[in-house]
């Protein structure tokens, strides 16, 4: 498929890296690609800036939103959460197109860990479901480190991955990419409609006190059954 | 222990049942005895009314909050939320008591799924804290089906029970608490403070829709690391 990632940070990277290897045609969408290319130190985080991504990675190209949009029938929305809106203003026309959610809306604003700037009786998924009507949400993957959303087996055991969207054609597209990087039939939940984004990003604040307990980030929640 | 449990609910039935089949000492404390023995049916969740409970536990018997409080070192809060803070107000003198905190802070008022009425930079835990300082509130068990909560090996793997709270003396009674339930040391995670909190109660949007997707509440959450 034609797959554009937007966003440049670890989550992007992840993607693009994950979804060339498995043969997708990939394209990286940024805001403006001569100030991504500038950048030559690693971010906060340690993730390498993206002009060392694609040195290594020649099969994919950095593209402006609406550029990088243009031919893809999926979209991969791993922009930060408060940059969401604005990626996908920029894009152009997103009709018909899927939309593979993983942002989560972050609030750093406040220093400590990171509040929701959506939360309760709505989510990030949802407002840009219904800021964008004619694309297909899919929100997925937004509740565990890149590492695995792309190598789920590398956990060592089975976990949960969740899926909610309105579209059950465009949770489909979506359940496959989810089955070519790894998860199981067993391991995908679809919670519903989009509006069940409120869950899924709910939870990040417990994700965020796993992680400050335990130092590790290698986690994934699992919904266990005992089946 | 002298244990008292507020509530006369699924929960709370189902804590006093437990406690007492562990033996300790076990009374239910409720606002208007009178009140609670007078219910002859079930609620709307199916739960027998607090009398029938009574008639086949004939070691349990049932107060008021401040009767149900004053021989007790351990009180487990098994009040609805919006209920906790009365109950314990009505409890008498909290110094040092011990508050097994099982609430979670679901606003049903406005139909539909409960939205959650302290969730992002505050929880209904360290709200309690705060109203009530010299009390030691741990947060627990608020994150599953009741009866997971006393018997986690009927899952048939394991799981998840986290743990909040500011001190490690109160701590330690609660976690040993939950390993005469039968949970392992191997499933408890101390998230750290009672502010992390916020972190297990807002697993209750994400529990809610898994329960919406699947029908089914008996699973519970686990943070899945390989090991």
């Amino acid at each position: 498929m034609n797959i554009a990632v937007f966003g440049t940070g670890s989550v992007g990277q992840a993607l693009a890296n994950r979804l060339a290897e498995l043969s997708h045609q990939v394209v990286i969408g940024t805001r403006n690609v001569e100030n991504a290319l500038a950048k030559t130190k690693p971010d906060g985080m340690g993730t390498p800036p993206v002009s060392v991504f694609l040195e290594s990675h020649p099969s994919i190209s950095l593209h402006t939103f609406a550029d990088a949009a243009k031919d893809a029938s999926v979209i991969v929305l791993a922009t930060m959460g408060h940059g969401a809106k604005e990626a996908l203003s920029a894009a152009g026309n997103l009709d018909g197109k899927i939309i593979l959610d993983i942002t989560n809306p972050l609030d750093f604003s406040k220093g400590g860990l990171p509040t929701l700037f959506a939360s309760n009786d709505t989510s990030l998924g949802e407002q840009l479901q219904t800021a964008f009507p004619t694309a297909h949400f899919v929100k997925s993957l937004n509740t565990m480190y890149n590492g695995l959303m792309v190598n789920p087996r590398a956990l060592g055991e089975d976990s949960t991955v969740f899926v909610s969207g309105n579209e059950a054609d465009a949770k489909a597209v979506v359940t496959g990419i989810l089955k070519e990087f790894g998860w199981k039939d067993s391991e995908i939940l679809d919670l519903g409609d989009i509006t069940t984004a409120r869950g899924t990003e709910s939870l990040l604040p417990v994700w965020l006190r796993v992680y400050s307990a335990t130092k590790n980030g290698f986690f994934n929640f699992k919904v266990a059954t005992g089946k």
